[in-house]
């Protein structure tokens, strides 16, 4: 397998050693984990290992060793491993040493199934086409050579009639007249329910209503198909190249660049997570965030027809962000000068891989980050500054759908999480004419793409200034009118507004929801760090407009799954190993109860502060997607994008000492021909066209 | 005078003269009208030019010699002529026929002012110093040497006290220790009025509570001190570059990019005008757009204390992005390889004057434009495909602010228009200690910087499809859930959920606000041009998610001057020259009645039916600005966007043929070492450090 590497232990150990605490595991790392598991199992039933991840140490560990790092001992190594064991219902769990070489603790969990690997999706085409009743049904459709006949295993996700005892995946197939066809333009309408531990199709859900085959040609973007068809445009290279090297500098997996300095952690499930975001603020070393990453994300689809009520995958909890990330190419993913991180995961056998190039570091011109120019000499006194942005990226493939992660780091202290969505959609069939009742539409003759939604569940646990004093404090922010009508003494002219704010004291007052009509933000900030100039808090803003309420409704199957996706904002106080809002086993869990962040709020409720302590918040973000024939066969990437932007924080605009790319004072404009022009101005760029037209 | 240079009329004549109906006036034109105008009016009252521009053609006329250009004429060039007439009230107009070198019509008329021209602005600062009054009350605050002392000239707005009878500007004024100074940061707190007219200072706003001139240093950004206070970081450049040259044509102001087709028009209002907008869909050139523009905005400011309800400029009526446009320059406002226009319009004396480089029309690269991998090999078969965006950009200065305005093209079909806030915070003195009432924020000390809004209007005139049929129709579209509950039959599980589709019929029924809740987008599209797949109309979907409220109040001096902004979106028929949405004239208008929009909409009323025809939409989009220290002394850049996508519109993804950057089959997989890779990879980029540790 070209991805997923093996590697022998000697030979990658040493680029991991000297290692932080929150450095993903090593390949040796996860060599060793296994081996201390698999002395512990070693009289038991056959097993496969599903996970050998990294158990972060606990944060006031963490923190006590930091601050005193000779006299404190380095948190020890732990990991996390997950079993699948023959004749086990669930999940097996163990919790292991890597320092001390010992198992910390052991685990039976039922009611729920571990997630699943790329392993536990690959076996399940090859199994399907075999199934007797699974051919059966393709020739009843107009199917008759099964190695045509392609299988997207997805989790099943809950189905009531078998609940999570077995480990169970639905099977969507499709129909490809080539191999290089595009997956999804013929999709079949029946739907094989797998066993993953027997290894066979145990039922089929076939529809009411038959949709045969269709009979026209695959949509396709494969370059053989499109040379055949409409050929390719003449598109001609945009190059950046960044002479003098880049701006960031990382010393293991700790990222200094124009003021930040954080570290990169990668795990199966989160992908990128980034922590201990701080900012050098004219020497003063500031903290901002504890930790950021995307911890959930559901796409439930609009059909309320049976079995379509099952396709709401939980990306990360129940197929990883990291497990399915794409090993990232020079000048494709990235483009530019680039710095690459591999990630590493488990085999089923406990052996190492490595997916190379798994995150992408690179820099980026963006645009203007200020100008001003003075209209009293018609704009010769200016100020231009260029801005650069930190990108880290990754990109995973969710069957059909790619997501594409953007973590974007401004020189003017924002924090910007921006992603795209590309791929291709998961598809249906529908006959000629059938009414699709607008649950979906016709993108291509005979395939129907579900209306479905994207929700993204974004973890922020603030760290605003806590080396100062370690509370924080989360507020609603809405843009309010003055009380009083236009005409009154206090409004005369009704033009009063100003922002209302409201500081969230237990985790029932803060879940609230995005409001277009107040501008509603919310604010992470230390009660304690008062901005000299402002009077206020030092806050950081979040700012995020692509909020749609969760569509399916309250009480059915997705409400009661992603409990974290009903409301847009959730914070709750901060708990060692609290992470994931849908629970930390997502497969086959029920919604009943709701676990993860609704479980965790009832246990704490209206008795728990959440007003200047450790608090950590989770924001769902994301977009309602009504598919159209332009999202076919391959969909153009569209973006979202929410920013955390630092509010009387700084004292000034952090940015002003960037260098601008050209400057001139009044007084340098009036010495007109002799004028001291201040000016970085790149060398490089050049006019398209030399006509004379065009002014220098 | 360097940025508008006085151009002799034989030297510019020539670059301008094959031009297209919808091309700006060229200098020799504007000289041409001035003259018209000029043995007009030889005989009168001393008199200024305030505009010379170009009177579009009506739409019918274009359409038919557009038709058939051999046997219909070319509409003949117009233009409207604006003057300042001593002893006159208010405007005096002219409309001259250019090609017949006559004036058409001549008017004038009462109730309103002109625009404010920058030749208008400059007088101010010279007079209010020289005033004995303002002297005084220089003196009281602490202010002794005049010269110390600037001033940014506004319109009025309005003032009950004078109305609209004399031409009035409200002079705020600042203290600078230094020419050198930035203007913002020591306010003075009372307002003269000026009379433009009779060049004087008529009155002196002065508030109850005075606020003496703060001893405090002034906060600069300029080179110089910076270079002694913090010093410059040290930035490595990213060079773009396009060895190639650029993909974009131009023939006149005729644009050709990747598909589309449209003309560039510029003019003193609203800057950048994109007309006629087509794309060439696989050898069939197929309308989108009449005509894109922004044509107004408002910044209400949000304290309610007298005289700051009159802080509510509307950039583009009172005062003209295309007046206020800066002249660009390569490396600083552009980067990368550019294409220039001038802009062209008239002094006080009729006199063309040029800006030269006032739009810049790049490419940049646009990350990934489409991607997808397949898990069964483990991504090896993939396709990756960037994107190249064209971006056509202006920069205004009004006072203050700098408005960045980008109108982008993507590959997919979609129009995207960015607009980056950056400049300077308009401020007012406070003392301190001062309790600000929330009105506005001490971004540094003494300096109170009032909360305001951006709202800008967007006109978007479509023509979907208009080659096949010239109806067009607008409908709001909101997510909706099934109206049945979990448990319900039709709803069994609950995540039923679809498109609902509100087509209007007539103007009242149009005004509509941004909802979030239901994702709400609004789809100009073409009744008759049914999608051959989806069976859908082809559409243009307006996305737009930053849509907050006029905070001003019903009734009040805002709400009333800026009806336009009283809804998120509006819908009239098309009537020939009905552009601007706060009234063709905009200083000095009381808002009793409200001008532009809600008197279009008054007179045409539910009776006018915008349903499979010609017709205008009305946008309003922008921000609300709570201002912080770090938008001081000089605001990073803050982004706003709005989408303009395809839907519906095209058969299938109408970028499938951009050559990709990486993409390798499952049979090309297969064949491993000898696999046949399609590549346009790009030969540039190149990793950050070359170490072992980064995998090829």
């Amino acid at each position: 397998m070209h991805r997923l590497s093996q590697l022998a232990t000697q030979t990658t150990a040493a680029t991991i050693t000297a290692g932080h605490p929150l450095d993903p595991l090593s390949p040796s790392e996860i060599e060793h984990a296994a081996s201390i598991v698999k002395s512990q199992m070693r009289d038991s039933s056959p097993y496969r290992f599903n996970l050998i991840t990294l158990i972060e140490p606990p944060k006031a560990e963490l923190l006590a060793w930091e601050a005193s790092p000779s006299s404190v001992a380095k948190p020890p190594r732990r990991a996390e491993v997950v079993l699948v064991v023959r004749g086990k219902k669930g999940v097996t769990e163990g919790r292991v040493c890597l320092t001390g070489s010992k198992v910390l603790s052991w685990s039976e969990i039922e009611g729920v199934q571990p997630i699943l690997t790329v392993d536990d999706l690959q076996k399940v085409e090859e199994i399907v086409r075999q199934d007797p009743e699974v051919i059966k049904q393709c020739k009843l459709i107009g199917v008759d050579n099964m190695s045509q006949v392609y299988c997207d295993p997805w989790t099943i996700g809950y189905d009531e009639r078998w609940g999570a005892e077995r480990r169970l995946q639905q099977a969507f197939l499709y129909f490809r007249a080539h191999q290089d066809d595009s997956q999804y333009s013929h999709p079949l309408d029946f739907t094989p329910i797998y066993d993953a531990t027997e290894q066979k199709v145990i039922f089929i859900d076939i529809p009411p209503v038959r949709r045969p085959l269709s009979k026209l040609k695959n949509s396709n973007f494969n370059p053989q198909d499109i040379s055949k068809t409409t050929g390719y445009r003449d598109v001609k290279p945009i190059d950046v190249s960044q002479p003098e090297g880049v701006n960031f500098k990382m010393t293991g997996r700790i990222m200094e660049w124009q003021g930040f300095r954080f570290h990169v952690g990668f795990n199966y499930r989160e992908g990128i997570v980034l922590s201990q975001i701080s900012f050098n603020d004219h020497g003063n070393q500031r903290n901002m965030f504890h930790r950021l990453s995307l911890v959930e994300m559901v796409v439930p689809y609009g059909n309320p027809e049976h079995p379509h009520q099952r396709k709401h995958a939980f990306d990360l909890g129940e197929y990883g962000a990291g497990l399915m990330t794409n090993p990232l190419s020079l000048g494709c993913d990235c483009k530019g000068v680039i710095h690459y991180l591999d990630a590493h995961f488990s085999d089923a056998e406990g052996k190492p891989l490595t997916v190379p190039n798994a995150v992408c570091i690179h820099e980026e011109d963006n645009g203007l980050l200020f100008k001003h120019s003075d209209f009293r000499d018609e704009f010769q006194t200016s100020i231009v500054t260029r801005a650069t942005k930190l990108i880290l990226s990754q990109i995973f493939t969710a069957a059909n759908y790619e997501y594409c992660v953007y973590w974007i780091f401004h020189q003017d202290g924002t924090i910007q999480l921006e992603i795209k969505l590309t791929g291709i959609l998961n598809t249906f069939p529908c006959n000629p004419g059938e009414d699709l009742h607008g649950w979906g539409t016709e993108v291509y003759p005979g395939t129907n793409a579900h209306n479905h939604q994207h929700l993204f569940s974004l973890r922020i646990h603030p760290a605003i200034d806590s080396q100062l004093h370690p509370g924080n404090s989360v507020a609603m922010v809405d843009a309010e009118r003055s009380p009083f009508p236009p005409g009154h003494p206090e409004n005369l002219h009704g033009n009063g507004f100003r922002p209302k704010r409201t500081v969230f004291n237990n985790p029932i007052e803060a879940m609230t929801d995005y409001d277009g009509n107040t501008s509603r933000t919310w604010d992470f900030f230390n009660p304690k760090s008062i901005n000299q100039y402002s009077k206020k808090p030092a806050s950081y803003k979040l700012v995020s407009r692509e909020c749609p309420p969760l569509l399916p409704q309250p009480g059915g199957l997705v409400w009661n799954r992603a409990g974290f996706a009903r409301h847009h904002m959730h914070v709750v106080p901060y708990v060692d190993g609290q992470l994931y809002p849908a629970g930390r086993f997502v497969c086959q869990t029920s919604g009943k109860p709701s676990r993860g962040l609704p479980e965790w709020i009832e246990q704490c409720g209206e008795k728990a502060n959440i007003n200047d302590t450790d608090v950590v918040a989770y924001h769902t973000f994301g977009l309602t997607h009504f598919p159209a024939p332009e999202d076919f066969p391959l969909m153009p990437a569209e973006p979202m994008t929410l920013l955390l932007r630092p509010r009387n924080f700084f004292l000034q605009n952090p940015a002003l000492d960037v260098p601008p790319s050209h400057a001139r004072t009044t007084t340098e404009a009036q010495a007109a021909s002799g004028a001291k022009v201040v000016s970085l101005t790149d060398k490089v760029s050049q006019l398209a066209f030399n006509k004379s037209c065009c002014s220098k």
